[in-house]
């Protein structure tokens, strides 16, 4: 079987213990790990999958806590570096009944270096996973690209999370630019409704769906709340919608989404079977505070939500 | 009167909510405004002195926030200098009943500039206080040099706090020869012994006063805790036994003892006299919790605790 193999950010989530509007408000914080690959792997490692994360984290005692809690999960650390400069990563959230208020304080996550045995890592996995961070700012940037070379013409496919923010990006940057480059390689692109916004502006979901493919994506899959989401392979799109019946917390429902797309595209489902187990690995997460519920196998939970 | 002219550190303090022996172990953080040359001054206006600081911050939430409560206790922000490249810095800290531990994450408080209208700001002040972590890091320390130059041969004395801590300083780089720089044109030193340990090793305090005074300090106040202080002007050397009666935290102990004597000097007294009034407010901040507290004038203060 082969692995998912996934790039990123690890990093410390500071979530603000009370609802505030306003983050230089907030007064009390409460530490979590956090960065969306670092969660996706410890998912697909819960539903019984193989995945390898690359990240980099800092010589200091938030450094030392993430590692503590991949070792915890059972990820693989080879592959987790320790930058003697550059401090672990972390983003600011003000929880919020409307959208969250965010800031992030990003170190270590930017020096991200390509592995050595990256040949071999390639050789292993099936899927490529990266998101709109590691290209927000080089060097990572140039990591990514390298690696986007490496792949070329090999059976890995990418996967890209355009979960595209400004804030995150380097000054002086297009990031149009950078995510035109990503997306023409890209098997399968999963933004959600928010995102494409961020990236293209008011459009209808149709619109976005073709723009994604336009620019290059071979499957793409738009997440649009509790509708579900918008499946298409560049063929058709299927409406899907959301099997979730109930809703306490949304954190990690996207997360989960993805974790589950790569347990059916790993277990050669097609794109619109992989979004159902997506859906349904969501649909697990939504009806839990939190992500920090390490998840049952893929079987229990199809078992639960696709019967 | 003459200005106290401080540079250096505002950063946020995220202290932890429990004690704890370990920064990775800890969850709840609670948000304070601190860095002590930023004490410092709000101490200074609120004991009847006027005080300006330089410092740097980032332009996002904790800056901010930092900002707020400048305009809040009276500090003038002209020379507040908003960086819109890095971060605000930041300070993790673990209470403890032993020693707290602590792990800075600096970013803009490193990029202190040297005001334009220095030469006049210099003019108006009767004192020019920098402490260890200014001087633990380019490019900050070179503009605490190039102040250090201009303030050659005028009548604005270097005071030099030297809370050196390693973790603080940058890598490769060998701090005593930095530390031997500042106190050859130093006027008032004022460690703690616990300072002293970490700049020369274990010595007798005698011994502390001797080292500071040979490498060029010509006043030198050395705390010893609940023993209170040695004060030495390089010929005589006076034990002042504590005035404090009643301990309950020790946050802001350090600064307030700073601004006492900053206070007794700028008001004409000697060394000795300073230390005291150093000694008083000092006493004012161990009978109540954190610094938050707004200082009451020196009168008050004095007749408080030195009558």
């Amino acid at each position: 079987m082969k692995k998912v193999l996934l790039l990123g950010e690890a990093l410390i989530d500071f979530l603000s213990e009370d609802y505030s509007e306003s983050l230089s408000e907030v007064q009390n914080f409460i530490r979590h790990a956090g960065g969306s690959p670092a969660n996706i792997t410890a998912n697909l490692l819960n539903l019984g999958e193989e995945a390898i994360l690359i990240t980099r984290i800092g010589d200091d005692p938030f450094g030392e806590y993430l590692k503590k809690t991949f070792t915890e999960k059972g990820i693989d650390t080879t592959y987790i570096q320790i930058d003697n400069e550059k401090n672990t990563s972390m983003v600011f959230v003000a929880k919020s009944k409307g959208n969250p208020k965010f800031f992030p304080f990003r170190s270590a996550d930017y020096y991200i270096e390509k592995p050595k045995d990256m040949f071999q890592l390639l050789k292993e996995s099936g899927f490529f996973h990266i998101s709109s961070w590691s290209i927000s700012h080089r060097p990572s940037r140039k990591t990514v690209f390298s690696i986007m070379d490496d792949i070329e013409g090999s059976d890995t496919k990418l996967c890209f999370d355009p979960n595209f923010r400004k804030i995150l990006w380097e000054k002086d940057e297009d990031p149009m630019q950078t995510i035109k480059k990503v997306l023409k390689k890209t098997y399968l692109c999963k933004p959600s409704d928010d995102d494409a916004f961020h990236i293209f502006g008011r459009m209808h979901n149709e619109e976005y769906i073709k723009a994604f493919h336009k620019l290059g994506a071979e499957n793409v899959i738009l997440t649009i709340g509790k509708e579900g989401a918008l499946v298409s392979n560049g063929h058709i799109t299927v409406h899907q919608k959301s099997i979730s019946q109930v809703v306490v917390d949304t954190t990690g429902a996207g997360d989960g989404f993805w974790s589950g797309v790569y347990c059916g595209l790993i277990n050669d489902q097609d794109i619109f079977t992989a979004a159902k187990w997506g859906s349904a690995v969501a649909a697990f997460r939504l009806r839990t505070i939190g992500s920090d519920l390490p998840l049952p196998s893929m079987e229990v939970i199809k078992s639960e939500f696709l019967m």
